[in-house]
């Protein structure tokens, strides 16, 4: 009737199926304009439906301008409606590839999340849950939660020896956003960005994505390569000086010197990523650059990797002069966090719960990167050479006279083994073709003893 | 004792302190390369500590490069760590001019947070947390918690008569994320972005922090001025059609179909910014212009308003020709948002308590409404006219003859009154000039009728 089907049981009300059905009548000119609605009276009839059902529809339809009425005549159509519909283009589909599951996982960057205190975090929820007030629930200053920057001012001093004032921490959706908006911030025309080769893909990312220059910096066992510096015009350098990030190194204080030396000249900022240096297993942790000189160094620290990554919870140390454009780049990105994990979370830290919970998991961590070097050790027979740091969630490992490229890491992954080779965290050349990296934190003593013990086979299948 | 004044208090170790305290030294140049240190022994002496903390503090030096040790001799110190520094420019302090604390404050955009259902709120934190599992505290799918896009997709068939795919259905950090995401997405090398005039300035910035173009429709009392569309190349159209900010307006159906034409014919997107058509007094809500055609509009909502801002969700809906690129970017910016408030918001969306609180809510502002109408009636004489539909949390008000300029605010202010005018929204033209902005929805009635009793003062102390 009317071309109008009205169904009793859907969750949309009668009145707007009948101004769905003519909506769409109009929009791909089964009415055109000027032809006659029925009358309420008639349609109300013909549906079965009360005459308030209808007006109310006509009524949408008038507000919304679809059609026109007046005192005495019929609603007609309104003027210049139609649409011709294109076909829409669709994403193409990925196909559903049917994989081997992944049983070993030696993803990097992975804390155990099994060991996770949760009920302790589920009580601070339940007591920020209990506290927050109406003022929590509003907007408030994109710098972040003020209780969060005191708490994690005091722990960076009692855990890294870093005095930090509480006005320059700045809380971010994770270390990831940090990069992002300091990507944003920092960019200049003319100007690139330094990134140590091989690194991360995230910063990476956010820099050709900006359309930035990048220069990047070659990695060596003890630190980076700065003369790439030494002429060009740099927006800042981007480092992981505790625990570099893949190959595990510690940049050593002639280099850091130097950095902060050629920031002050050149006038740049120096990126400090401090992504797991809480879990060192030899020594103390290594203090940042930023104890160093903290006028010309960003340092970006995380909570992704000693509570949880869905938290999303980081923070940065923003020297002063940029802290306005700091707030607002993060004002018009996302205004502010969440409140609720801020106030869990500055409970979690002031309490000092989390530095117990480091210290229970840093002898956790200790222990898996044992039974990996075991493994390793006990599997193969020609030396293999772990680079780095004792210290972190993975290992980067040397295999002299091997090659792992695509071919190796996709059959490792066809027999369900995930690996991956340093040489995907590179750029431009092929020095980094005989190291794999594994990631160990999220394992199991098993699941790493197998992995190893599948690796080794796969390795002695591969044509030499 | 060699310059080292250790505090036993401190929460810093004895070893650190030591360490500190000689990496000062090195970097200040007071000891220079080459420079032997103290013995363990002599040191531990000296200071009254164990010889094992000297120790441990020479192995920190050593890491970090800062000491060079060779068996039988004593540490030196390494070369060229010295750094000259700089004095750090600071960033301007902020001058703490005293203010009249604000009294009546319309500020728009701000919903009754002391009406919010804190303790069904509570109780789905409570719930969630309970809940949540290993695999919900790792890193996810940027699109958002599948749940709570369902949630959303059937909650916006029954509130909103949209019929959206789930899998189109991405959970952002509120809507200034979705906004700040879309301009980076959308932007294209000479392509202009088309916002209203007068428009919130939230994605103006973005447009402009990007260094994208942008073009200016004119808003009219029904709609706006598309004329300007008519040769630019165009990246996206950015609207408000339910309820124009700040004016008020519903676009009618007429430029709806002129804008997907448009859109379609010059290869554009549509920008449909949802803030708080829930609110509406008069009549049904108004239907989107994505119900109009999905394949060139981008829906944005956000539950700031529904909910409260701090929550920091929001959602876009995307043509999924561009999903690939959206994840892409979400990934790249903050990768996800936090779980914890996506499973509690997912649980009182498909419970229906957030069409029950919309409900009661609904009731209220419209009250709230027609307080601030009568109280304006009631203070002035000369019309006063209200613009646009009877909806949302604000209204824009239009007093013939009046200029409502910055001198006119800061009166205002200075007596405890916070406005704004729509000029303030406004560019390049001075036709908005008699029109104030008042938000309401968080006010109390007491508030709203003094407020309105001491404008009415201010405006007639004005100079004519």
């Amino acid at each position: 009737m009317w071309g109008i089907a009205l169904d009793r049981k859907c969750e949309m009300t009668l009145a707007r199926q009948i101004f769905s059905a003519f909506r769409e009548q109009i929009l791909t000119g089964k009415l055109i304009q000027g032809d006659a609605l029925p009358s309420t009276r008639e349609l109300s009839n013909d549906l079965g439906v009360s005459r308030n059902t209808v007006s109310e529809a006509y009524e949408m339809l008038w507000t919304e301008g679809f059609i026109v009425t007046q005192q005495g005549a019929p609603s007609r159509v309104a003027d210049g409606l139609m649409i011709t519909r294109k076909i829409t283009e669709t994403a193409q589909q990925s196909k559903a590839v049917k994989q081997v599951p992944i049983k070993w996982y030696f993803k990097t960057g992975q804390p155990d999340l099994s060991l996770f205190p949760k009920n302790q975090w589920r009580q601070m929820i339940r007591e920020a849950v209990d506290e927050f007030s109406v003022q929590d629930l509003t907007y408030s200053d994109p710098k972040g939660y003020a209780p969060l920057c005191e708490a994690i001012s005091k722990w960076l001093l009692r855990s890294r020896n870093m005095q930090v004032p509480v006005e320059d921490i700045f809380i971010t959706a994770g270390a990831t956003q940090a990069f992002f908006l300091l990507v944003e911030m920092l960019q200049q025309e003319g100007r690139a960005f330094a990134l140590e080769n091989p690194s991360h893909p995230a910063i990476r990312t956010a820099v050709s994505d900006f359309k930035s220059k990048i220069i990047w910096m070659t990695v060596t066992p003890n630190g980076i390569d700065t003369n790439a510096l030494k002429d060009a015009p740099i927006a800042a350098v981007y480092t992981t000086p505790s625990h570099q990030f893949p190959l595990g190194g510690i940049l050593q204080a002639s280099t850091r010197t130097e950095l902060i030396r050629l920031a002050s000249e050149r006038d740049f900022y120096i990126i400090e990523d401090d992504y797991d240096s809480e879990y060192r297993y030899r020594g103390a942790p290594i203090s940042p650059i930023y104890a160093m000189d903290s006028s010309r160094v960003i340092y970006v620290g995380t909570f992704s990797k000693t509570l949880f990554p869905a938290l999303r919870i980081g923070f940065a140390v923003i020297p002063k002069p940029l802290q306005t454009k700091w707030r607002h780049f993060k004002k018009y990105m996302d205004v502010q966090n969440p409140i609720l994990e801020q106030i869990a979370l500055s409970k979690f830290v002031s309490s000092r719960k989390i530095d117990k919970h480091i210290r229970n998991m840093r002898r956790i961590y200790a222990d898996k990167r044992q039974i990996l070097l075991n493994a390793i050790t006990a599997n193969f027979e020609d030396p293999v050479l772990p680079w780095g740091d004792a210290s972190g969630l993975h290992l980067a490992l040397q295999f002299p006279n091997h090659v792992f490229d695509k071919a190796f890491i996709e059959s490792c992954r066809a027999q369900g083994l995930f690996v991956q080779s340093v040489q995907q965290y590179s750029t431009n050349d092929l020095q980094h073709q005989d190291k794999l990296l594994l990631g160990y934190g999220h394992l199991s003593a098993t699941e790493i003893k197998e992995g190893i013990a599948v690796l080794k086979e796969i390795i002695q299948q591969m044509p030499s």
